[in-house]
C-alpha cells in the first residue's frame, strides 16, 4: 500500500516547543507540544521531541512516511543549520541544531527563524499562496520579518536577512533591546504600542481607562479593548503605531516591491485597529509607482497552526523544489 | 570555423545612447555611441541603433555570432520589456521597447533599468564577481539601486524593485522630485550634496571657497575639490552625506543582508571623501549581527564601460542560466 509523505515541523519557543506531522497540502496529521525547558541544553530538547514524535508516529507507520524535518527557532541560521545565542533560550553560543536532529533521523533537515518559517507557511498554505514576492511581518514581543523575492526566501549572505524590526525610525528615538535607538520594533510590537500609550498619557490630557493600569500590567490586548470602546488615547496609540509602521513598510516596498505584506501575530489580531492606519500611512509615504499596488493582508493560517505549519513548510518547500 | 558568441548591450541615456558587442567574459569587441535625441519617438532611436550596430557588426561576421540583446534604460520594466514614462526622454506613456527591438532581431531581448544593469555588470564582470547577495548604489543625479539576493536580481512583483533612493530619511525633510519629502536621494546624490552645502553655508560661519559659487553653478565635483583642499564646509558636507547614506544603508542591510554594497557613479568617484564617512556611519547604525560583515566597495568596472557592460550582462546572465 502506498504511504503518504509527511514532514515533521518543529517550532521551538522560549516556553513551549510545538511539533506535528504535516502533509504537503498543509494538513496536520497529528501534533503535540512539550515544555522547552529553556535552561536545559539543546540535546535534551531534541531527545525529548524525538521520543514524543516517535510515540505519536508509531500508529501511523504503514500509512505515512516521514520525508524530512523543518525547524523554526529564534536566531536560527538556515545556511549553517545552527541556532546562535537565542535571546530566550539558555543555549550557549552556537548550537548545531540540524546535526543534533540528524543524529536521530537520516533525513533532510532545515532550520530557519520563526518569521521566515511563517513566511514559507503563508506561501505554501496561507495568504501568500501563489505569490512570488511578499513580506511577512510578525508583530509580537518584537517585530520579525521574512522576505520572499522571486519565489525565493531571502536569507542574505549570512543567513540572517529579514530584520525589518531593526530598521531605524529615529536614530535618537526609543532604546531598543539590540543596544541601539529608534528601531521599528520599539514602536511596532506589543511592547512598542504600550510605550506609545505611556508617551501619549504624558503628552495629552484626555481621560483614559489606561490611566488606571500600571505600566507593568499594561498589554497590547488591553489597548485594543480600550480602543474598541472608543478610548481616545488607545485609538491614538494605534494611529501612531500604524503611522510609524506604514512609513517603514513603504521603505520595505521600495526595496523588494512585494505583491503583499502580511501582518501576523498578537498585535495583528487587533484587526482594523492596526490594519487601517498602517495601510493608510503606508500609501501616504509610498513612492508613486508603488501606490495602491501592495496588499496589506492578515495571515491565512490559524494562529495555533502557523508555527508548526511554517516549520513543515520550510522542508516541504525544499523537497518539492528538488522533486 | 567556430564563431564567438557576443551580446549587444545598449544603454539609453537622456543625451547619449551607447552600445557595443560584448562576449561572455565581458570583453567589448566593438562599441559606439549616438545621440539619443530624446524628443524623437523610441522607434527612431531603435532604428538608428540598429543601422549603426549592423554597420559595426558587418566586418565581424564570420568571427562572431550575435546571441541576444540587453538594454539598460530609465524606468525600464524587466517583466514587460517596456519603458514607462521615463523622466529624461520625451517618450509618451508605455513604450514596448523589447518588441521594437525584436522587429529587427529574432533573438532574446531583455530590458531593465540602469541600476539593475549596473548590478548585473558588477556580478558578471566587476566587484561582485562570485557574490550571490549584494547591492549596487548609483550616486549620480539621483540615487539608483539594484539588489541581488541569492544570486537573483530582485525585480519585485511589478518589475520596479530597488528604489532605495526613495526610502525616507525624514518625512518632513527635503522636497523630492517624486512629490514626497525627505527621500534618501535628496541627500545622497550629486544634487543632494549641493543642497547640503547650501544648508551648511546658512548654518555655519566658517569661510569657504564655495561661498563664491552660485547655487546654479555648484557641482559635486567642486565640493570634492574643495574638500580635498581642506575646505571645512565641503568636508562637513561629505560627512553629513555619509551619515545619512550610512544610516539608510544599515536599513538596507537589515532587509537583504548583502555581502557587499557597491557605490558607483559621479559622487562615488570622490573616493575616500564619501566611502569613509558612509562606512563609519553604516557600522554605527548597523544591527550588531551584521556589524563588520558588509563590505563597502567601489565599482569593479571602468566608468565608461559600465553602462554597456551592464546592459550586455543582463542578457548574458539569462543566456548562461538557460545553458
Amino acid at each position: 500500500m502506498a504511504t503518504i509523505n509527511v514532514a515533521l515541523g518543529i517550532d521551538i519557543g522560549g516556553t513551549n516547543t510545538k511539533f506535528g506531522f504535516v502533509d504537503k497540502e498543509g494538513t496536520r496529521v497529528v501534533d503535540s507540544s512539550i515544555l522547552t525547558n529553556a535552561h536545559e541544553p539543546a540535546e535534551n530538547l531534541v531527545s525529548r521531541v524525538h521520543d514524543e514524535a516517535e510515540k505519536m508516529f508509531q500508529p501511523l507507520k504503514g500509512h505515512y512516511s516521514l520525508c524530512g524535518i523543518g525547524v523554526g527557532a529564534p536566531n536560527a541560521n538556515y545556511y549553517r543549520g545552527t541556532v546562535e545565542s537565542p535571546p530566550n533560550l539558555q543555549w550557549k553560543g552556537v548550537v548545531h541544531l540540524a546535526d543534533l536532529i540528524k543524529h536521530y533521523y537520516d533525513l533532510p533537515v532545515a532550520v530557519t527563524n520563526d518569521a521566515n518559517a511563517a513566511a514559507l507557511g503563508e506561501m505554501l498554505y496561507g495568504a501568500a499562496k501563489g505569490m512570488k514576492d511578499f513580506i511577512v511581518i510578525t508583530l509580537g514581543t518584537g517585530l520579525g520579518s521574512g522576505i520572499v523575492a522571486g519565489g525565493n526566501m531571502v536569507y542574505g549572505a549570512d543567513g540572517f536577512a529579514g530584520e525589518i524590526g531593526h530598521t531605524i525610525v529615529d536614530p535618537e528615538g526609543r532604546q531598543c533591546g539590540c543596544g541601539r535607538q529608534g528601531c521599528l520594533e520599539t514602536y511596532a510590537s506589543a511592547p512598542g504600542i504600550c510605550r506609545t500609550v505611556w508617551e501619549l498619557l504624558a503628552d495629552r490630557r484626555e481621560d483614559s481607562t489606561l490611566r488606571s493600569v500600571s505600566p507593568h500590567d499594561l498589554t497590547a490586548v488591553m489597548i485594543a479593548e480600550a480602543a474598541n470602546k472608543g478610548d481616545v488615547i488607545a485609538r491614538a496609540a494605534f494611529e501612531y503605531t500604524g503611522k510609524v509602521l506604514g512609513m517603514k513598510l513603504a521603505d520595505s516596498v521600495a526595496h523588494t516591491s512585494p505583491e503583499a505584506i502580511i501582518l501576523f501575530g498578537g498585535l495583528a489580531n487587533a484587526g482594523a485597529l492596526i490594519f487601517e492606519p498602517t495601510k493608510r500611512w503606508m500609501e501616504e509615504y509610498m513612492l508613486n509607482i508603488f501606490r495602491n499596488k501592495v496588499k496589506l493582508l492578515p495571515s491565512g493560517l490559524k494562529d495555533a497552526d502557523t508555527a508548526v505549519l511554517g516549520a513543515a513548510a520550510l522542508i516541504w518547500n525544499e523537497l518539492l523544489r528538488q522533486a
